[in-house]
């Protein structure tokens, strides 16, 4: 297994969620951290705070820099993570692991095809933590601890390199990781992920009230939060997921409309039982995932 | 203006919400707090922890309770707050101040008609705050943190009265309280408590999967705790309120069927525009609730 202190690794766009990693990635020590930005004032800010080591903005430096490491993690959308592979693929060392963080993996690895190199391991990832935050400015790697990490593993991949990956996830704070394959991830991240972000948007569009949060008890904080969304990207992960997406959103529709139905007919019974059965779902749903922890809180 | 140390608050119902308060006057030095509950372990739990100085539980040990409260605090559900005025209503010591936390408004005043006694002054309020816990065993002031207490004062409140209420509202630690009508709470309540509720519930319930929380990263989690719901409380809570809550679901339905259609028919442009404006306007929400706080955290 390959060692982090004698691993130079690359990241390549340092946004919310590569500029997290990176820090978190440097305190496991490895040889050197280097990073690729198109913004050099983010370069300059994650040099300055010793977050990276070296810094490029430019195609000529980044094909230098990838050369060099042993370890890429590409944080950049779906979209561009598949640009960044079919652009760089030939630049990758030999033998180096790559990584990313889209989250969604059938678009990437439908249309990769054989670009694949077979001297790489590349080993699919998605951190399953955010922040309603945008960009290196918002990033801050507490947003790791307790949470989700899901691999999706390709037939390809060493086994030793899935666990020098595991290791350094485990050490970011996460705590519990998931192998599974593209597909159940873009069908299972539809619901806990895109559809969220949908309701919350959809929450927030159908109120024209701008002091409704006087009215305020939790509830809607809590459910609204992430309607912070970061239009461009999140546009993004629902198109590229959006058979998924869809099938998940009339799934709700038929929940809701079932829900309507018993309040409109006040059905009291019905409405209780069906309540105390959610209620019921959702604890064990919480206990399932805590029981599953690497490590208690 | 009464004065709270020279008051004997008594509190009707010591679950969650009656136990909170109780052990929030507790620390602002009141002459003396009396509490009933149907439970006698609550109450003696009460006891032992000093929250109350004395309980009763029964229906004669109520009446002589409340002839003696200067200030009450009815923390029941709203049929049973109705219930409670209706048979206690000649009970209350003459000049008293009366309360309640019921989660809607109309259906109260809307039943009680010419009941009420012209020698109290009842002033209708609504803590919004909450717990996924149960009972007087999850009661925690701590919940009443920075916020909004909501007041519906009838037109016969003395604002003596409703100045003594705010008083101690805000050394509960609520940060905004905000005057309004029945109709007015009842209406926007519909849509930042009850159809939240609705939502987590909707959402919970149309997943089978109990380890869908292995793909969880956090929105799920936000979306659906409020889905650990009181059964039976939510379920009046919304057949109480039912017109409004119907209106706020379908509002909520036809943005939710607006962005379905967008990544239906892959409108990129249309929805990363909504989402965009969406985040905007979720901003400005927060913003202005902000703004309107006493102290700031």
């Amino acid at each position: 297994m390959k060692k982090l202190q004698d691993s130079i690794v690359g990241f390549i766009g340092l946004g919310l969620m590569g500029g997290a990693l990176a820090m978190g990635l440097r305190k496991q020590g490895p040889k050197k951290i280097t990073g690729y930005d198109i913004n050099s004032e983010v370069i300059e800010k994650a040099l300055n705070q010793s977050v990276i080591d070296e810094g490029v903005t430019d195609s000529q430096g980044l094909q230098q820099m990838l050369a060099a490491c042993d370890l890429v993690f590409i944080c950049l959308s779906p979209m561009d993570a598949l640009a960044f592979l079919a652009l760089y693929m030939e630049d990758f060392k030999p033998g180096a692991i790559i990584t990313d963080i889209a989250g969604v993996k059938g678009v990437i690895f439908n249309n990769l095809g054989n670009l694949l190199r077979k001297d790489i391991d590349f080993i699919p990832g998605h951190p399953m933590a955010g922040s309603e935050k945008e960009g290196y400015g918002g990033a801050d790697d507490r947003i790791f601890q307790n949470r989700n990490y899901i691999l999706t593993p390709l037939p390809s991949n060493q086994p030793e390199n899935i666990a020098f990956i595991r290791e350094i996830v485990t050490a970011l704070g996460f705590n519990h990781i998931v192998e599974t394959t593209c597909a159940i991830h873009d069908e299972k991240i539809a619901f806990t992920s895109q559809l969220c972000h949908v309701i919350a948007a959809a929450l927030v569009d159908c109120e024209d009230d701008l002091s409704i949060t006087d009215f305020e008890g939790g509830s809607f904080g809590d459910l609204t939060r992430i309607a912070m969304i970061n239009a461009p990207m999140w546009t993004e992960l629902f198109m590229c997921n959006r058979k998924n997406l869809l099938n998940q959103v009339e799934k709700f529709e038929a929940s809701l409309a079932i829900m309507k139905a018993m309040i409109k007919a006040e059905e009291k019974t019905e409405l209780i039982d069906r309540l105390t059965a959610v209620r019921k779902k959702r604890v064990i749903m919480g206990e399932i995932r805590d029981a599953k922890s690497l490590k208690k809180k």
